[in-house]
């Protein structure tokens, strides 16, 4: 299914463990079966822009199939000289990412948690940390990990279709955003606005995504890949390694906070979720979601 | 004097101490001669929402026992299960709080500083960590400690009566705002607002403290009681576990860093208060008060 | 060349080192010859406001000569009672200031470079450590090192010509702002504008300045300098002792980090500039100036 862009991903990729900003401590993964089903990668050698397609119906759910897969892609990138910038986007209408899965946060074993979780970090280490251009072009909504996914870009700009929104909204759920999404968003939207918005879990549609500066810009859906471009073509008229170590600069304390927790974090997350009140929640929002669907 | 809905509150409150976050280190007060008459508080069980209305004319100071009653208001209502979110509003007209007494800081001795400070800690380490929703139902000016009162809150809806001021404004008697009372306030509105706001000790007028971002929005006066139950609904919708911890997560670092710095911080102002050049410019600032009474 | 109001400035300033804010380890600068001949330095003792303006055509670039200069004036005002605020402006059409001067940090000895990157240090820990009112009237563009002289001022006003522009435009040219630059704009702008800002190098027209919060208000060039003195008259209106206190809390924490830092950032910058790359950019830099200019 892969476009002719599309470079073959090796299935255990060598170069993992080297963190694109030099973080300590981030061990090896184990070598798992992968395959490139569920991220469309396109990489234009002449501009130098890759574009991650997010190809999981029905929701891009944030899978640890999905998060493997989204590091490694985004590892192989992030060593390729060839690619200085992504563009992540979806090829699920209305949907950019619901955020984590919740199945596989529901009823599964301690280490499965681990796993899963950590996974979750890893995304957000390679992520927030790259040294490219990361754009995203929000198509859809994007609530939880998915909101998460797009305010770890470098610019994010949003469909202006107001039934399209972004939050992290986890607090609806009865659960707790971990300290480094709440980081990520008050880098973003500042002290205040996140507070108010975390605590009530709120959802903003794309004109209050705006407003309250969870993007940075609006566009029609047709202009929305020309625009993501027209970004990243400004992005790269910089020198790379100066606007590398300026990101660096300004995301550094961030990144370090996580690290020096990461082991804390995964424990932290397995005590909350193993909880039978709150894997009681989940069970009943995912019914929820089951009946709203049909 | 009370209401039907205000429940009793004992003389000497056991349970006094316990903090709402769990903050360490929070000493036991003294057992205080008690009464019900600077603050009218009301519970609507059905609802789960009180009212604490200060009604200490003429200007609602903060003195001595003002602080310990809201202290100990608020106590009762943080550990009765009965009670999730508190709103707070003037029964006095024109003014929310016109912030410290400072009969209290004028020619006292040291001993009676020290208490006073505590107090005015206490009520601040119980605000803005109380784990119960908190709603300012700002209805006339608010300056100084008025206004921390506020900016503690979760939510601050303001009359919008240009007449009606709010801020930070200890310079202006020439003394300094508490670095705590600064760390709510950049909290708020961020750095460079608070920097400028606090160095000129402005008293921004209702339409400014929106532009600001002092309070959330501004209502007509006969909208205020209505429109504060709206937002503590909306907020009450939340599951209270997951916003608790997620309020906490917001606040920790600065209700930590100023339980670390208490004592040292009550030194401070011992020290700063007790100067001639400060107890001068402070009576000069009452002789002026009073004949503007008069 | 010198005004009537223009105080003479000794030659080997005996009180150089004894910072405003009482920040620790400042080491006697080496006695320079020194002559008033880059800025113009006026005080008006009937109001207590100096004027400095910045008389170094063509562009007013901070050399190791300019930064001595406005060290030591700075240094006099601030030991001067007569002095309690300060309006920085230019004496060149257009220029506000370039910032730092290339030619210093081209091809020159790595002493060189340590001294004048300390001269730099030097100037931001007086100005933005000033016990005095500290106004930027922005009369012309201010890129870089220009920037930081005005973001580090208590108040900015700028001309509204939208052919002048501000920002910290470093990784344009391929290097990178130092954390302390960073640290000063993340004060004014916040973390997210400065972000995206300081990776993109954006040089913002006044209009932009102001709607991002670079200069707090915009003025017709004629009415500029009856507005900073209205400014600053309401800034000197607060008691200085309250005022100042207020001030050294909000820039405490930054100003402590640069210093604790200080030697590693003397290291780091010689490291860098000297490395044959940057050399070369720089060289490429000027070239493109120099033809600019013919």
């Amino acid at each position: 299914s892969a476009s002719p862009g599309v470079r073959p991903l090796s299935r255990c990729p060598l170069a993992w463990g080297r963190a694109a900003l030099q973080l300590p401590g981030l061990p090896l993964a184990p070598c798992r079966a992968f395959s490139n089903n569920k991220i469309l990668v396109e990489l234009d050698e002449s501009s130098g822009v890759a574009t991650m397609k997010f190809k999981s119906p029905p929701v891009n759910s944030l899978s640890l199939d999905f998060l493997t897969e989204f590091c490694i892609s985004l590892e192989k990138l992030e060593n390729d000289r060839a690619c200085r910038g992504v563009i992540f986007a979806s090829a699920v209408p209305k949907i950019f990412s619901s955020g984590l899965d919740i199945t596989e946060m529901c009823g599964k074993s301690t280490e499965h948690y681990a796993e899963f979780w950590r996974a979750v970090q890893e995304m957000w280490l390679r992520l927030y940390g790259s040294n490219m251009v990361t754009v995203a072009a929000v198509n859809g909504s994007s609530p939880a990990g998915g909101c998460l996914v797009a305010l770890s870009c470098d610019y994010r700009i949003m469909v202006e279709n107001p039934k399209f929104s972004m939050g992290l909204n986890e607090a609806q759920l009865g659960i707790v955003a971990p300290f480094w999404f709440k980081d990520t968003f008050v880098n973003v939207v500042g002290h205040r606005i996140a507070e108010r918005s975390l605590q009530l879990g709120s959802l903003h549609p794309a004109p209050e995504a705006l407003k309250f500066g969870l993007v940075d810009e609006l566009v029609p859906e047709e202009k929305l890949q020309e625009k993501a471009e027209a970004v990243m073509a400004q992005w790269l008229a910089l020198p790379d390694h100066a606007r590398q170590l300026t990101k660096s600069m300004m995301r550094k304390a961030v990144l370090d906070r996580m690290v020096a927790h990461r082991e804390e974090d995964i424990q932290n997350f397995i005590s909350f979720i193993s909880k039978e009140s709150i894997q009681k929640s989940l069970r009943m929002y995912m019914e929820m979601l089951k009946k709203k669907k049909s």
